[in-house]
């Protein structure tokens, strides 16, 4: 079969044909649908995170039963499924409550994940080590459903976290509104009844999250004028929970400076920026976290609200043969909404 | 009557004679039986920290009502009773929950409460905005409820928010066993089952915290090697909470170090160091938080564990009159527990 | 002034003219633009609720501030306000975190709050003995204002004790859609993604439900029938939350049967019916309660999410002089939506 | 090997000898140190509760590891280990967070568990389905493990459920201290702050609470009695946690009656007693449950609890031979803490 293959840091990815795998004692095969091209990958390319190549790229998946290993009950052949992603010991405290994202034994394992260490879903099959990480799709399509287990599971982690600050008095703040931050809204408006500010520098995106029911879109390229805006909206209570999917300095401090008192501040984005907590600034009581993907059961619930039509990713596919041409798509913002390579 | 009163910025306290004031409408008059000496009125004399004198001094304060002026209703003369200390503006959301150290308005009052910005209880009586502010003693002795209101309070504050994190294999830190570490310690054991860690870098300090019923008490002076003890002791899940009544940059980093994923960091020392959070260090999930004191349940809660026994402050009593002498003692650090000034 | 009172048990409720009240110290008196009128005031007209008259009725209450008595800040003449319904007092656990409702010294009031027990809001004038009491509209129309204080308020405060159950693949079950019911299928869509469905005996009311957003409005008139059709749309989980807005012995037991594990119900309609819980009957970690009325902040978020548009009572407006009749008509079913009593 | 067997309803439990499991795919055979002889073993063989014979009892197991099944990985032989008893169907919401005990799909799987409808571990081997139904001892010795995990498991989950309301100035109430009860009245110790009652009709085990640290142990023969003495010692609050681990009509009709509003009444004991919850009776907002056993992680925190020496179950050993005996002088109350059978 066909995969698209890491092989080791600052070198693209290559498009080789491996054996088809089979499913060992405890095991599922996955024929795969689609899989979700993610800027996380560059990273892995350009960078060194300690994960060793070769390995088969795609840590978005979905697809098919196709073989179940000897051990494995209560699932079928042709079951469609969505794989989620973060891979833990499945034994730790974290794990037995299906939060694999914050696994206390990640250290030791050697890989993040299929795509991530493991070999992932950007080939025609890929094996999963259980099916405790599969979730049932319900329906809904699972080419539409492979970048949900990434794009909309961190933000629905992130957003879960904050919900009991999230009165219909409070504000919440999305920088931000690209492949994760546009599925925030839409999870945003699902959950909570929450006033929305959205702040991107692309007005085109900005556009995009009035369309999908953001009250006050602003543009937030100069930051000192966004910081008044955002803080003339909030009230003196200032922005209850603020999400921010850049992660960069500037929009770091523009978070850091609007939220107020007993708040929230999430860094989901990984652009290089830093918090920077003094007493008082943020404001006393904010909780800052830079929280990673999501739990198990939290993809339960992204893919029944998918299901019911209450979010959707936009989403552009691509033959996997594609991949490496894609990749580049991806670095030069060429993508709109997420990529999703069928094998 | 005979007051401590703060002037102006750079400038010792000073020992006066003040008219006894009379409550208003809606306002209690406090015949005060101890007033807490804490650090912070050193920051107050110290720093510019937009406080305007001249006021009394004493935020952490106990009595008994010695008048009430029209409309104050359910309170009678001679009830022993506590101030609780941050005042807000009673109408805001946070207010409406007792959490005035979050008050929405904050910024607006122009004073943070009694002893900073308003006249405090280091006198022989003290006027109370609202009746809404007095938490009953139980019995408790006024003397030894005063510094409860304060350093009982605040590390209570800061522990409840992280309890769902403190299970029985949860491991929880605590540096620095001072005047709101040594209360922390009592508090943890009181409220949780989680396993226990003190640091601080005097061996005397740290075989208080043993007598308190500590596990592990260990002396931080070696960041490094205090690093590996701690992550020894924690496994590796490590630490769950850790609670930092230091806040220099030495507590900060090594409290970084050894916290684990989806855990918890308060920095409640006002010590000037600064949290550096990016991708992962603190690792993910981590809940970065500079909490402030706590609400007004939450003093009735300090409240009835002392009066059942469950926790108690060590205080050291001195005339009003040596307000002076007892800051310089504080000062280089020659107080033992908790001082309290009797009018 | 005009004043409608409750005399005694098992007497109508008479019109009078009554002196104008004035504010004494910390009062506030309300010019009031409009009152609910509740199904509770013919409980208290029918039955010796242990509510000693005469006063006047009126427990939904809306107004601008007309008078403040000595010792009253921070509010202003004309202010419009709703009235928190149910008076604590003031003092204990609870009602320090604005849930007077479960105010632990209720049995020593004497009063259950303006119009059950002390002078209501069927009246041109009523004194509110604290401006805690009181919540700022946003902007509200004060007459729409009214009818929220109680009919979206008690069912806001059910569906919040259920918030965490009611996930994206919860199926959450409102019997009852009349005056309380079809506030809490508005509040449901507001504040959740959980699958909804309705059930009623009146099918106008279904299609209310149904234009509120409900999926699935079901006649209950056969409750076995019914039971089987709820379970089907709920699957293999059951219903996580049912929310009883009628309290019937059928209505009741249908919630009953439909709830599945570790779900919770809430039964909010007085109608006489007893939850009978043995073992596993309803099913094993299933939450039985009776919630009473809400929380002051909660009646803040009520009030916060009609002012943005997102739930609305279904008002008809009779001046106060008709109260008499008005009542009859209620008690006939004639009323559509809340009656509210101009002034 | 020996087993000891349930054959079907009305019959005693046989010993016999079976040959010894081997572990398929994905199993995991356990040598038994102890299981624990419950009361839930009479209402197998004398009830019909839909559990269908032959099967081998026990479902209180620790032991150590003898065998893996192909695919078992992260377990070696000779780990000591708990076996979780509750079986679920491991994929549905509950079983992904560990909760089998809640299991949306209990009514297809046949079986409750080992010793509960599967061969449990009243023998000298025992076949566990799945690894994530073991929890390591974490040194703790497997006889002292087995009963904890139903004794101890059971009320801690009813514990957890209610820490929010056990604050330190709230009360919570044990009825009766037997098996599970003195096992509540040491988790309250060890978790809560709150102040404890314990009542029951047996002064040897009032006396036995008083050892565990309760502050206040009455006999509740005189219902009457009991519940104004309970009632004074509470405060006008009331009770605030009730924990019935008898459940007959006259334990539960003393909790429904000195508990508070804003409360919650779980009735852990299934002794045919029925809660009647109408209108105000028990107060409103209390939360009434009848709770089921608990879930994998929190067995693990029960072991943590245990291997720290927080809680201790009394266990009184025999030979797995005397089984019929043992249950006989269960049957007459001849037992003393909790007996455990020994292979």
């Amino acid at each position: 079969m066909k995969a698209v293959r890491f092989v080791e840091t600052g070198r693209l990815a290559e498009v080789i044909d491996l054996p088809t795998p089979r499913p060992g004692p405890g095991q599922v095969l996955l024929k795969i649908a689609g899989a979700g091209v993610c800027h996380s990958d560059l990273h892995i390319m350009d960078e060194d995170l300690g994960l060793k190549g070769p390995f088969t790229l795609g840590h978005e998946n979905a697809g098919w039963i196709a073989g179940l290993g000897v051990g494995v009950e209560g699932w079928k052949e042709g079951d469609a499924v969505a794989v989620y992603g973060p891979w833990g010991c499945g034994r730790c405290h974290a794990c037995q409550t299906s939060m694999e994202n914050y696994c206390e034994n990640h250290a030791a394992l050697g890989t993040m994940g299929g795509g991530l260490g493991s070999d992932g879903g950007m080939a025609e099959y890929m094996l999963i080590p259980s099916p405790r990480l599969l979730v049932p799709l319900q329906g809904l399509d699972p080419i539409a459903a492979a970048p949900l287990s990434d794009a909309a599971l961190t933000p629905y982690h992130a957003i879960k976290q904050a919900l009991p600050l999230l009165t219909p008095d409070a504000t919440a703040l999305v920088v931000g509104v690209g492949g994760l931050g546009h599925m925030a809204v839409q999870i945003l408006r699902a959950l909570t009844p929450a006033r929305l500010i959205a702040g991107d520098i692309d007005d085109a995106k900005l556009a995009h999250a009035r369309e999908l029911g953001v009250e006050h879109a602003l543009n937030t390229r100069d930051g000192e004028a966004a910081a008044q805006a955002i803080t003339d909206l909030a009230g003196p209570r200032g922005v209850a929970v603020a999400l921010d999917f850049v992660g960069a300095q500037p929009t770091i401090d523009l978070c850091a400076r609007v939220v107020g008192r007993n708040s929230r501040l999430s860094v989901v984005g990984l652009g290089g920026g830093v918090v920077h907590y003094a007493a008082n600034r943020p404001p006393y009581g904010c909780q800052v976290t830079v929280p990673y993907w999501g739990s198990r059961t939290e993809l339960m619930e992204v893919i029944s609200l998918a299901a019911d039509g209450r979010i959707r990713a936009d989403v552009e596919t691509f033959p996997l043969e594609q991949a490496v041409e894609v990749y580049q798509r991806l670095r030069e913002g060429r993508i709109h909404g997420r990529a999703v390579l069928l094998p």
